[in-house]
């Protein structure tokens, strides 16, 4: 707020009302509240239905009901003129055109400036939410040990997803993301996420899923094959885990020289090994944030400025998509502490064969 | 397009896109898709990790990539000046205010309408689409079957929810939204998902979930007793069903008369029922329209004026909540065909005592 010199921020984003509540109670379908944030007073604006929750759960927040007889357009000009805001900023990213037109129909729309302030906050975490990470990573990696052990021929990508969820469950997470389990060719297909197609030997299994625990998500890839692979499979297996190397080696170098990392160059070191051994390019970005969302800032992306800095949490994940042939991924999360690149996904990484 | 008298409209509604393409391959968490629609092309942008699934699946559109080097705005742009595009729609309601800025910047903003005229064509369902809630509809009267048999003394509302979604799945459904199991006090909260709370005896149990079969989603409530209810838990939860029966008999009568039905009429019956017996006024809508959203037009909510017509699929679901003490909702789907309301959700609503 401070940086953009607002009076107030107008805070519709739920993981960003999670984030300064604690009160993940909020449903996110339909506009179920607002936070809006003077330098001196917090309110919360909600329907009646959530009064009693947001009594016992937001103690730090007066209470503005949001109804047809007090819509939240009125509340908000009526604080606008209480608290004298000249400038108020809203989250551009989050409210869409209509929401807009309609919050601040009768808003002069000068005062009115778009933020990212606390997705922003969001990027840099704090040991308890690092903490809360690496439980959901540790969960995720024993739902990827498990699933392993369960695997046979002739089940199915929906199998084998049920699985794996339903271990997750057992044990207390959510699914953090739509879980892909991909066979084969299927995989080349990224936006595959799984259908009635059923494991045969010999051929890549590639899956992608995360884990949601205490609100924090944690996300993971792993690609092994169910039988013996062929040489060519196992070179393009080593070329995405040599990429996914050399972008962590070329962190870890930069931190331990106390160098400033932008995203973008972790993201090109990876990317281009993968074309120098004959690969296609990467057909998506190297990395994201993580954290109260699956993918939230920074990015490790061409294009993206922004320094990695101590408390970011992010994924790093090359992959060689082979259209008909087959699909491969590693990703992993890692968390900076004390300028050191922390992994917090521990499930091994070498091709595994399963027979 | 005709009645706003648009040349073309840009869709960026992942329900919209799927109803159009017939493809559901895309992902909801970042923007991996829009359409462009003129009165003689079909356009379908998209990054490259999408154009080998996208050239198998949608054949009808023509492929533009989205990239850096291609940015989406710009080839926006191209095909506005190509189709001498006068009036371009944009979905208002889904677009960002960032997204609108950054996809718009080049394009004199006086072109761009408001439009939801995709959304407002789902309204009406064709019988494939009926037929298609009808049977996510009959694996939740199946799942419902199934929990009142696994319910146990001990059990915690996790448990009951994770029991239910297992069954959903294992018999080839998905989730269309986040389950909400809430047993004696806890329902009195609306927001309450579920959690470690234990199942005792003599209380109420409440269950709000959805299965999503084919892309189709569908919706019920239902709250029995665990145990021997009491007079005045008889009462009030009679009257919930007493308040939706009347909701159903004013929509039939009107139908069978050729009448027009506004939402809100339906609403106003449900909600001034309840009132009459005491009760707290409904504290949210009666009832909300459904097909590859859990949440779509139309509503029947006070205000809404719109016809409820031919076609359309919605539910019926008045509720009592009263804090500290328990909630009880009822909720059906229902389809209006040939200007009759055919119930689609078929469990029991008589009051259950489970022992």
């Amino acid at each position: 707020m401070l940086k953009q010199k607002l009076d107030a921020v107008l805070i519709s984003s739920i993981p960003n009302i999670i984030y300064l509540t604690d009160f993940s109670g909020f449903g996110t379908k339909d506009r179920d509240a607002f936070l809006l944030i003077t330098n001196t007073h917090q309110y919360l604006f909600t329907h009646a239905i959530y009064r009693d929750a947001a009594m016992k759960f937001i103690k730090k927040f007066e209470l503005i009901g949001m109804n047809r007889e007090n819509p939240t357009g009125e509340s908000i000009k009526k604080l606008i003129i209480n608290h004298s805001i000249k400038k108020l900023g809203f989250e551009d990213a989050n409210l869409s055109v209509w929401e807009f037109e309609r919050l601040f129909k009768k808003v002069n729309k000068k005062i009115l400036l778009p933020t990212g302030v606390v997705s922003q906050l969001r990027t840099i975490k704090n040991t308890d939410e690092i903490d809360a990470i690496k439980n959901a990573c540790a969960l995720g990696d024993k739902a990827y040990s498990h699933i392993q052990k369960s695997l046979r021929i002739g089940m199915s990508e929906k199998d084998v997803a049920f699985e794996l969820e339903y271990f997750i469950r057992k044990n207390g997470g959510e699914i953090s993301f739509t879980t892909i389990v991909a066979f084969g060719e299927n995989a080349a297909y990224i936006h595959h996420e799984k259908g009635n197609r059923r494991l045969k030997s010999d051929e890549f299994v590639l899956l992608d899923f995360g884990v949601k625990l205490n609100n924090y998500c944690s996300d993971m890839s792993r690609t092994f094959f169910f039988g013996k692979a062929r040489a060519d499979d196992r070179k393009s297996y080593q070329s995405v885990l040599k990429s996914q190397q050399n972008a962590i080696d070329y962190i870890e170098e930069k931190l331990s020289k106390k160098e400033k990392i932008q995203g973008e160059m972790a993201d090109k070191i990876s990317r281009d090994y993968l074309v120098s051994q004959g690969f296609p390019n990467l057909p998506y970005s190297l990395g994201h944030g993580i954290g109260l969302e699956v993918h939230e800032a920074p990015r490790l992306t061409p294009a993206y400025k922004q320094i990695l800095e101590n408390g970011m949490v992010f994924s790093i994940e090359p992959g060689i998509y082979l259209t008909g042939k087959f699909g491969i991924r590693i990703e992993d999360l890692f968390a900076i502490e004390n300028n050191k690149l922390i992994p917090l996904t521990h499930s091994p990484k070498d091709l595994i064969e399963i027979k």
